[in-house]
């Protein structure tokens, strides 16, 4: 199969992004559909990448003092009625157990769609006393929201995340908390996905079910459309009050405990794949790629080749880079192909004539430019060049995004801007009528309010006096 | 609250060991009681064991090149029909989705009890040559299983657990699959929980529904019962036939691959407790441990005293040992009861005596020896004392458990021997009718055969000719 060919399996990403995107994540092996309508299976190479997500967020989550825990899926259906929000919000997506162990159930029982309602209730048997706050819990689990159109990592009726579920005793503390993780999504977003995020407040209308507000970050994705790659959640009282939450203070009062909530998910691997793709594929940034660094003998049946790959690759691994050698009995142009699709960051040629000349060819994915590297001190260049492609494809689509980053004073405008794949900046004056007249007029929502960048003087939609500056997009 | 007063709330363990069980998962805050019947809430300090089980565990997966991967939680109930043994054997415990988006849904759905049904009809569709085998796949995930009566980590009808599927060429391929991974679960449960185990094909009666042959390993817990730790079942064509997992083989010839299946659980946690614990609570291993060495300053009020107990954390976590410093406003005395009820491996205490005399107090959990040590090279020396714990836990427990093995030659002997808290090792016919009977008198069941060790002469039940040795016990 030459070049070409291979390159034609993958739709046009310019002509036909979503049709490049299910191509892309089906072909890779990251994905495939399971046989309930809207599931999906996660494959090895796409749990991989999952698996690196989340041993660095781990990492994060831990050095801010939460602790992991683990909360049942069952959730009784009468404890998401407690809270009036809560219930409007995630009623219509709720998959429901009515039957087990043959016999049909008392009360129905609802598949965690998010946890706060469960977590709300061990919490109020748990926290006490001024003593026991704050708490700050994470689980790594499945939750299940019944989707009508479904997409791979984007839109699943089953996926994987985190939630955090804190308790505070004061509504300072609840918000520090809440923003301090939104900035933890941020870093992470930024250093480990190279992906730039816009984080802000969201709307009235686009924050979740039950919070007094929440925050979330919006990735720029390739074809100008915002994707939401995590969200924190201050819920004030709301909970509390719902699931009674309660503490003897210090002033031997009982007070309420202010709550927040906040999570990502297998969502993120979505935005990896729809920032840093190209025609050839996957562009997989470094920390979190299942292999960096890809090893191709040429002409692997003359005699040492072979040897100087594993050699390398011991190298490598020695020094704790991801390498893997392809001794697969396929044509060294087939599997540039293959691992230039899988998007791994590094490609390593190494043939008889390299060897005599003390030197290996290289491929970066993300630039597609070729070079030799001398085979002294090999490991430790590439040990290092993995953090100059991180730092670099973070800057590549920093000046991507930046580029597509326009200002609108009128519908109209923000339509053209939309339109023109870029994200929008405009006045708002803070009504849900302006909101729902862009989402028909553009079809692009509030992602969030950027306040801090200054108010315009007057709503883009209705010419009223603006109250916010609002980053309007079309959004996965 | 003084020692005794402690103590006193787990209920005494020779005399009520499940008492003695429940109190020390409780009231050490490794899980709780979920609002649903027989679900549990897996504590922060239950689940950071579980994250240590997983991360040793999932090493050793991968040295044997098992790759993760995640399926569907909802499988079409008309998948558990195609293999008539499986659906049998789970069909009485699943748990059933039947709406689902507000609609009632087409075809029910169960949530997994294990996955061999929907990784099999995935594996279907990704397995055609002979170059794709073998398949080597694990996934982390819950799973449901509708208990009648249940007990936290023990049996509930939700769980953690891991469960490998792999597919194969041929039976001797997949045979040494299933063993090789009894094996990584007999050294993972010695090295790593300190719990010596039996390992071998478990009966028909006792074997996983669908498995040509199921093989176990069972620990024995203080009480003298067997827990089955971890199962590795070997399933012949009896999945690849259900759900038509084919290859096409080097001569071009279609054929089903030979697959097998393996799993082990939170359970795990439970073993732990009952094989290690006493009267004052939990014994951990420290290579499971999430807290392996406790700091306790006395007279922390005095100048210098906590300094020098953040100085010997520091020295320790440096050497990668988990250690911490209890600086709570409690009494020394609660804080030993507290950590060793939560049987942290090494309590160091350090008060301004101490300092003085360059020293430290130390205690062994698992012996209760206190010593003094040196506070020259005090990292190094902690740090070299933690495997030596490691290994003279499992010792300790394969004497116990080797003193209670005992041989029986009738049915009166195997009562005799379980009633005496023994494993009984004893001659079978190989009959149901007999294994059935010693059901019936003894209460106890086949744990698993070691034939290895020479099939007496006689089936100690009917006495007709013996061909298997069995290890009969009660059991979890």
């Amino acid at each position: 199969m030459d070049n070409k060919q291979f390159v034609k399996e993958i739709a046009d990403i310019n002509e036909n992004f979503a049709q490049w995107y299910t191509d892309v994540v089906i072909k890779t092996g990251l994905v495939d559909y399971g046989p309930v309508k809207g599931t999906m299976v996660i494959r090895p190479y796409g749990y991989a990448i999952w698996e690196n997500i989340q041993k660095d967020m781990d990492r994060r989550f831990k050095e801010t003092g939460a602790k992991n825990a683990y909360f049942p899926l069952l959730i009784p259906m009468s404890y998401f009625t407690k809270e009036a929000e809560h219930v409007e919000g995630f009623a219509p997506e709720i998959a429901v157990v009515t039957h087990a162990g043959g016999e049909k159930l008392e009360e129905p029982l609802a598949i965690r769609p998010t946890s706060e309602t469960i977590i709300g209730t061990m919490y109020s048997k748990w926290i006490h006393s001024y003593r026991d706050l704050p708490v700050i819990m994470n689980q790594w689990c499945n939750v299940m929201r019944w989707e009508k159109t479904t997409r791979p990592f984007l839109r699943t009726s089953e996926f994987l995340w985190q939630e955090g579920h804190t308790v505070h005793a004061s509504e300072e503390e609840a918000m520090e908390e809440t923003m301090k993780m939104l900035e933890v999504y941020r870093s992470f977003a930024e250093e480990t996905l190279a992906i730039p995020v816009f984080t802000g407040r969201k709307t009235e209308k686009e924050k979740f079910a039950g919070a007094v507000a929440t925050f979330g970050m919006e990735a720029m994705m390739l074809d100008g459309k915002s994707l939401q790659a995590g969200t924190s959640h201050y819920l004030g009282q709301n909970f509390s009050k719902a699931f009674d939450i309660k503490y003897l203070d210090k002033d031997s009062a009982l007070k309420y405990g202010y709550t927040t909530s906040w999570g990502t998910s297998t969502r993120m691997i979505g935005a990896v794949i729809m920032a840093h793709g190209d025609q050839r594929g996957l562009v997989l940034p470094p920390k979190i790629a299942p292999i960096q660094v890809i090893i191709i003998p040429v002409a692997a049946h003359k005699g040492g080749v072979l040897e100087k790959a594993k050699e390398l690759e011991d190298e490598l691994l020695k020094l704790g880079v991801r390498a893997e050698t392809d001794t697969r009995d396929m044509s060294p142009g087939w599997k540039f192909n293959e691992w230039e699709m899988k998007g791994v960051p590094v490609r390593i040629e190494i043939g008889p004539r390299d060897i005599e000349n003390n030197q290996a060819v290289i491929m970066r994915r993300d630039t597609l430019v070729k070079d030799t590297v001398s085979l002294d001190n090999f490991g430790k260049t590439i040990f290092e060049l993995l953090p100059v492609i991180q730092k670099e494809m973070l800057e590549k689509s920093r000046k991507l995004r930046d580029a597509r980053v326009v200002e609108a004073k009128s519908l109209d405008e923000i339509l053209k801007g939309v339109e023109g794949k870029n994200f929008v900046k405009a006045g708002w004056c803070g009504c849900r009528e302006c909101e729902d007249k862009v989402k028909e007029i553009a079809s692009a929502t509030a992602r969030v309010m950027c306040d801090e960048e200054g108010v315009p003087d007057k709503c883009a939609i209705c010419g009223k006096e603006a109250k916010h500056k609002v980053i309007f997009a079309r959004a996965y």
